[in-house]
């Protein structure tokens, strides 16, 4: 039904902000390339050099896009030394970005369909900076991609790619997972790293399950933010898919006084 | 003049702010469904749950679009709820949002054309989560609507929108406008209830009007900011079509010390 | 390569924030005139009224667009007054915007091809607000240039544009150059004034440089971040092509607390 389209997708993924030209450069030299690109911002506000915080919202937004969208993500504290920008494809999308373990998440979670080093240089800009391998080489590669270089066009194949070892959650007697906040979004929730798949390995209709984050305890899991009054917090399992603590018409953050690395404990109840 | 073009503008207005993936779900979504639609961030910097501000900004947006103009709006504290989400056309365009007031000030401006429940399951995604429904309902709805499904085809018709009780100016006399600050700009000017046509009732050009915000005079209606020297008060009908109160080349919230609900008072002079 | 396309881009920079709907507006009036036209925010998030803070973007930003690119730019603290609203082009692209010095940075670097008084009644918005320009006169004619309308039916040629007397570097001796922080970007980095081409007039490969801010010197110029350990600081030309100081992995401003204004001097070493 969706009328064809011949221009892929690229988003933009970074942690250079909105105050400065960086962004706006890329997007010039995209269409410089391909002329026709739709690009899309998915954030720029990125903690500076932030890596997990980029693989947390690539690892949302791969879900949500169509094949052949081309993600780009620059969060890159190693630009000039001698790490590498890597292609990678998931889900039937490219990832292209430095090789520094921004596709941690993705790679949890999806096969890996194939990789490449971007090295080619007749992609790259003429001039490449030691400073912003964003604007000179990975933004060059995907408008690239985006007018029709194949993708084994953009360098070489490799077979390694860097994955951070991320916390994982531990699962104790098949009825206590404990887990910790991986991140923190605007209203304040504290999503963690427990995801619906664990908990089904623990949980069932018979046997509910208590949650308490530090040692507060909210009771059990809830389906939504309203089954509380508001100002009080709740466990449910949020739109990512994985378990998130939150405050009805609230930040969790602030009122449970709570952040990135906060434990988090499942726990089944067996009456 | 213009070239004919086959895809709708889908605007979005949120209260998730720009850290996210939250937008760029609802993004992926809609291109899923409607590859060629075009998206416009009206602004995604509500404050957290803030009704009445989206429906400030939505006001002030639907005069600039062309026909046919989607306005996704999701600020919604009421998600997991048995609230309903609504599309409704006025000025020829659709809004599609949560059914909690946000088309409020729209719906005192211009004429409702048409009303639908949005509860059409084939057009919302497969499997709708309990928190997010800006990405599972609205975004797939509007993009149905953009990729040719008629307004029709949304849901169910409704006569009924939740319509929230805003504060009105009074006038006292024929001469007295008594209104409030109900948004404040970046730059801090102080834009009020108080309209362009709730001042031609009182006024005319024998008989000017002096504003006041709290206790402080700003003297009679200007036409400019520069009017005034750098630094100082002016109250003029700024390009909102509603009475404001700025400091040139400065900001009216911090000089004045006044925030959203400040009494403004409008008196003519009858010398 | 590229495939054809008809639509220029529109670039829009300017001090409105993201929170209002101003820039939501202006797009609106655009695609009412150009409903083909892709407009591609640069910033908005220049300090209110701060002309040589969007000076410095526009010049960054010019640098990387294709041909027939139109940036629009507003940051009018004269809105109101009788200052003009100016069109000029460099390298084949057009700038519409306030005549208050925007165009200084982009005038030392590029040739001006043409410049036009925009103030040709039938290209502005039937009504023109005192306060908002932006909207009523800059967005319809970027607008209406994207549709097909020819530069010189914007208005009245002119050969007069206000440049801004920016500070530039001194040059002692042909071995020392005095210069300053002019922007201070997201991750702190302190971009001079110094560029690559006033190095090169003073430093050779036998005679390195030394570089200071204030008392503090950084030694030699360096080619990337990496060559110095995480937290300490450096002096290297970064990607706007201009000396900037810098902390590897962390942030000048704050670090060496500097900013714009601060005083950086590049000495010749001769042993």
């Amino acid at each position: 039904m969706p009328p064809e389209i011949d221009t892929p997708i690229i988003t933009l993924t970074t942690d250079f902000g909105r105050r400065d030209h960086y962004v706006a450069s890329m997007k010039g030299v995209i269409f410089q390339i391909a002329p026709r690109a739709r690009v899309i911002d998915v954030t720029h506000e990125i903690d500076p050099q932030n890596i997990p915080g980029a693989a947390f919202v690539l690892g949302q937004v791969l879900a949500w896009y169509p094949p052949d969208t081309i993600h780009v993500v620059v969060v890159d504290p190693g630009v000039g030394t001698n790490r590498d920008i890597i292609a990678a494809r998931y889900a039937r999308q490219t990832i292209i970005a430095p090789d520094n373990g921004i596709v941690s998440l993705v790679h949890q979670s999806y096969k890996i369909e194939a990789a490449r080093i971007v090295n080619n240089p007749q992609l790259a800009l003429t001039q490449v900076s030691n400073t912003f391998h964003g604007r000179d080489i990975i933004a060059p590669a995907a408008a690239h991609l985006a007018a029709g270089v194949s993708f084994n066009d953009l360098g070489t194949p490799t077979d390694h790619l860097e994955i951070l070892q991320l916390a994982r959650p531990t699962i104790e007697d098949h009825k206590r997972i404990t887990g910790q906040v991986i991140h923190v979004d605007r209203f304040g929730n504290l999503i963690t790293n427990i995801s619906q798949h664990d908990l089904d390995g623990v949980l069932d209709s018979k046997h509910p399950a208590t949650v308490s984050l530090d040692d507060q305890n909210f009771g059990h899991l809830r389906a939504t933010y309203a089954e509380v009054t508001p100002g009080e917090a709740l466990a449910l399992v949020g739109s990512t898919g994985f378990l998130e603590v939150a405050v009805h018409l609230g930040n969790a953050k602030d009122t449970l006084n709570a952040d990135i690395g906060a434990k988090v404990i499942v726990e089944r109840t067996d009456h």
